[in-house]
Parts: structure tokens; sequence; C-alpha cells
């Protein structure tokens, strides 16, 4: 079991492993210096033409074509002095034990070069992708060189975990919840005590609110959580533990619609734009609880909760058609659907029928029938 | 002290007291039709003609100019009906000791009324001045006819509260912290046990973090919220509750720009649109300890971390100027130094001097030489 002392142990040893890669990185370019080599950094490339997705581990993963960020190269060289000077505050804040935002990071790496008039940073869209460089370049999550973007969610249920030295029994946190942090790794957070036998992350905060007053996790032994739209990085790692260490089903509740499908969508196989920290983030075996189209008839739902699909609607569940993790039969059913059907719904939209038929009739229904898509 | 059965109890009593008023209304509507007069109800207007500031309160008060909303009025008849249709929702919900988002609401006052193709509503933006209509109508917030918007934010610090039953330590919260709900009513939040001297209102999740991780709250023995940006309505009640009943100071830190102003002075005095509920939602002692003009020169800042005022933020700093509760010679001062300097400063512009420079240098000495603005 975790203690204090442990926790602050692992996240010791987990820093240090980091600064290892970043001075390795460092040593490297200066044995370049050294041999009068032009000084150059390899990294895979994060683009659409590097990504692919995997049928056997159901990820989008990143390939292996990179690219090398030269010193002595006009159109690299301020790109591959902001990648230092990035390592270098990363280097100090594992150095120091504190954790920031990317945002101040950006802050704290801004200056102007003595005896020019140049920035080493005009604005935080230059300094974001250079943090996205390192952790492929370095194979470190954001989180290991103690970077993180804003928090967000809740969480509740029948587990117990530590969260900096701090023992935390999630099943008393009332009506609010433990507000889930940026950074979620194992350093941070352990999970000492659970009796969860599912993971429900649910899209809408006021559906978690609902399924947290009903008191639906006590009953059904689930972690409840909710990030109020897409979710977080910390979020996500954070069901992936549980979901692969203690193998609990992760299921996904969202709204009938393209972006309810790819809030799922990220959480199960991760996102293009991230593909590099799938492997980590990913959990490919979340099931789809959300609102389903043919749930209308299913449930009896009255025309009212109908929301005309929108034309940004149309054309994204049309890109949703096209990507490989939706190519199965299920799904191409399921957006077509939609398609067909003209129509949108909320979750929220079961309130129509009664403030607790979410909790008392979809939810344990769906489960108990299986009906969910994967 | 409060136990899980006492709250329970001031609950209920709470709720029966909002019953009441609900079947007053109800019972009033119904003599009218026996008396056969036009059915009509008197509500306050919730309008800029019928707003004014209290130099004595130092809070946005409502006048006392009312409207009548009438059955037999063709522009006027459907209104009436939804207000009933809230109101009745609001019954079941009370009754059902159940509270529910206002999106919710919507959809469960939704439906097509029978032998028309008329709905009771079509659009949310037809039921949220409903339920305002109902809050001043009912004298009673929105959070006791068990209503809420959605929740955002974090919580940590020496007390102890008892949240719907479960005792939670704020100061045993980890780098999470304890998720602020939506409602934070006395009969929902009990405060058991403080140390606390001072409340803690940060603008930044970013901010709030670092000043948890540096464990400025038990140092200088304080709540630290933060609602990263706008605080929400179960923010202010939760602040507004130490502040008068405990008589703590609150310390709101946000950005040297008009809406970290702005967002002070909803905080301080409410909002022109929300004015019904300052009464009850303000702090109008908060003190200012956001960033100011000069802080650039005391604090020996390096211009990197200027950002130009936009139009925009010259237009709101404008509209600052002519607010009563701005007409002070401080603010006064305080906004014409942001216009003249022409720029704007984010907290996180501070981590450009140090990571901990906010926790160890700014906040200590802005409270120390009693630097705020008021």
């Amino acid at each position: 079991m975790a203690t204090k002392r442990s926790l602050a142990k692992a996240h010791a040893e987990r820093a240090k492993k980091t600064l290892g890669k970043i001075e390795a990185l460092a040593q490297e370019t200066i044995r370049q210096v050294k041999r009068e080599d032009n000084p150059g950094l390899e990294l895979p490339i994060r683009a659409l033409s590097n990504v692919a997705f995997s049928e056997k581990h159901h990820l989008i993963e990143l390939g292996d074509k990179v690219q090398t960020r030269e010193f002595f190269n006009v159109s690299m060289a301020k790109k591959f002095m902001q990648t230092f000077l990035v390592a270098g505050a990363c280097k100090d804040l594992l150095e120091s034990g504190k954790t920031t935002s990317i945002r101040d990071l950006f802050y704290m790496t801004k200056h102007t070069i003595k005896g020019y008039k140049e920035n080493t940073f005009d604005d935080q869209v230059e300094s974001d992708p250079i943090i996205e460089d390192l952790e492929v370049g370095l194979d470190a999550l954001r989180e290991e060189l103690h970077l993180f973007a804003n928090k967000k969610g809740s969480m509740v249920g029948p587990m117990v975990i530590v969260d900096s030295g701090d023992e935390i029994d999630l099943s008393r946190m009332g009506s609010g919840g433990w507000s889930v942090p940026s950074i979620t790794e194992d350093y941070v957070i352990e999970f000492k005590k659970s009796e969860a036998e599912f993971v429900m992350l649910v899209e809408k905060e006021a559906v978690w609110h609902r399924l947290n007053e009903d008191k639906f996790w006590r009953k059904h032994k689930c972690l409840l959580l909710t990030c109020g739209g897409q979710a977080t990085r910390g979020a996500r790692r954070l069901i992936q533990r549980p979901s692969s260490a203690l193998k609990l089903p992760v299921y996904v509740l969202v709204d009938n619609d393209p972006w309810g499908l790819y809030i799922y969508s990220v959480v199960k196989q991760g996102s293009i734009s991230l593909a590099y920290e799938s492997m980590r983030m990913a959990c490919p075996k979340a099931r789809y609880l959300g609102l389903r189209t043919r749930d209308f008839k299913t449930y009896k739902l009255s025309d009212e909760v109908k929301i005309d699909l929108l034309k940004e609607d149309i054309t994204r569940a049309k890109q949703m058609l096209a990507y490989p993790w939706f190519a199965a039969k299920q799904w191409q059913e399921e957006i077509n659907d939609q398609l067909e059907s003209g129509f949108k719904m909320e979750i929220e939209a079961l309130s129509n029928k009664d403030i607790s038929f979410v909790t008392d009739v979809y939810i344990p229904q769906k489960i108990a029938k299986k009906d969910w898509l994967v």
C-alpha cells in the first residue's frame, strides 16, 4: 500500500528518469558540437502523414518517420534554440519538484535575447508545439515534464486514493466530489483500496450530478467521473489506469451527436494530433453507452427532445464515417442512422420522462442487455 | 455542530419554506380565478431601469418597480402559463428532494400542448428567464428552487465541512481539491471546523495549482478557491458565508485587465442582470488583490510580460469608468492607469521572475502592506 513516503520516492525516481532523458539529449548535442558537426535533434513527425490506426491495438499510433531539427539551418535555428530553452525550464521544474501550466512555462521561457530585439517566444502558440516535440522526442508525457493544461472534472466512487500524500475516500465526497487534478500519474495519485467494478465517464456535469445525487455509484459500485465535455489528459490517465491495471470496463455516457462520438473515440483510441501519447492515454476497451438514434423508439421518447442536425453536425458525422476506427459495421450503421434521422439528442432528453430515468432505467438496462457499442 | 440528521432536517425545512411560497402563489391565483378577476402575477422588473447601486450597502440592488403578468392578455398568456409550469416542476423537485440543472428543467417542462402544435417551450432561452422571474417573484434563490447551472472550481484550506452528510477535511484534498458543487446553501454545505483567517479567490486554475502545490493556504491559513474565470453562483455563496458569518476578509486575485476587474466587481457587489440576488450573493468587503498597472514598476517586471490592450479591452475599461461602483478615486486612477499604459498583464507574468514568486513574495507582501483596492 502507498504511503506518503513511498509516493514521494516514486515521484523522485520518475523525475530522475525524466531528467536523465533531458540530460542525454543535451549530452548528445554537446558531443555533436565538439565533433564540429551541425547539431541536430531527431524528432518523430507529428502529422497525419505519420499517423495510423492499429487494428491490432485499436489505437491511433504514431509511425516511425522522423525529421531532423538542425542548428545551422536558418529555418530551424530558432526552433532548435526554443527546444532547448523549454527542455531547460522542464529540467528546473523537475529539479525543484514543482509542476506548472503550459501558459506559465511560456512566461518562464519568454525573454528578449540579449543585444537583440528578438524574443525567445512571442506567443504561447509557439511554445506549445515545442512541448509536444519534447514529449515525443524524449518519450516522456507532458505530465512527466511537470507540465499541465487546465484541469477539469470531478470524481466520486467506492475507492480510496492517495493524492500527494493525502488519503482521500472518494465515497465520502458529498455533492461536490473530488476535483480531478491536471497530473494524475501514479507518483501523484495512488489507488489504495477499491470496490469499483466499472468506470462511468459522463460528458455532462448535470448528468454526473444526477447520478451522484441518486448515489448511482454506490448501488452499482462504479467510479463516476465527468469532465464537462472532452476528457482532460488528467482524467484520461485516471481512467486508463483502473481500466488496464484493475481490468475494469469503462463506459462512456455522451450525447447522441457527432461530438459525443468524438469524446468517446478520443477516450478509446486517442486523437490524431496527440497520437504519440495514445499508448499511455487510451482505453481501447471503452464502451459507448451514449444515447443512440434508435433509443428514441426503444425508450418511447417524445418528439420534443429531437434537435435538428445542423450543417456542421452533418459535416462532422460524415468525417466520422471515414475514420478507420469507425469502419466497423455497427458504427457505420449508427452514424448513418443519425444522418438519416436528421436529429440529435442530449442525455438530458431522458429527463423528459422522469428526472431519475437515466439512473434507474437507462444505464442499468443498457448494461444488463449489453446494449453498448465498441 | 452539524450532523447528517441536522442537515437533512435543515434541508427539509428550507424545502418546506420554498414550497410554501410556491403554494401561496398558486392559491392567490386560484382566488383570482374564483373571483372571476383576470389572474395576474406581480413580478419585480429585472432591468437596468430598476437597478441602483446602494452606496450604503455597497451593493447593486433591485428597485421596487413591478410588472403584472396577466393571463387574459395575448402578449402575456404564454409566459403566464410557462411561469406556472416551471413553478410546478420546482414543486416536484422540492417534494422529491432532488435538484437539477436549468437545462434539465427545460426538458422536464417541454412538451406539446394537447390538441395543438404549440410547444410549452421551444428553447432554453425561454425557460431561463422564467426561472429568474420566479426567483425574484418568490424571493427564493434558484438554488432554493432546487435548480443549478453547471459547477466549476476547486477548494482547499484549513476547514472541515459537511457536504450532503459527508464530513470532508479540506486540508487533506491532495493536488485536486474538493470540487465546488453548484448548490452550496447552508442545508447542503455546513462549515464544521475552521482555522481559516481569510479567503483567497483566484481567477486562474494554474495559479490556484501553484498556491496549492506550495501549500500557501497552510502557511497563511486561508481558504483557497478558483473558478477558472467568472465565479459561479455556488462559489459566490460559499465565499459569502465565511465572509459574513465568520467575518473573514476575502481577497480576489485576478489578471490586470478589465475582465479581472469585472470578476472582482461581481464577487463584491453583484451584477446588473442578477441584481435581485446581490443581497445574498455579494461580498461587499471583498478586496482586489489582482495585478495593478503600477505593479509593473513595483515588482520590476520585464517588458515581455506586457500584452497590448485590444480594442475591446479599451471599450470595456471605459464602461468600467462609468459604473458608480468604480466611481471612487482609487478605481478611476487604476482604470485610467491601465488605459494610459496601453497594456495588460496576466498573473502568470509573475512566473517570469520565479515560479513561486506569487506565493512567496507577491501575495504576502501585498497583504502585509495592505496594498489592495476596495
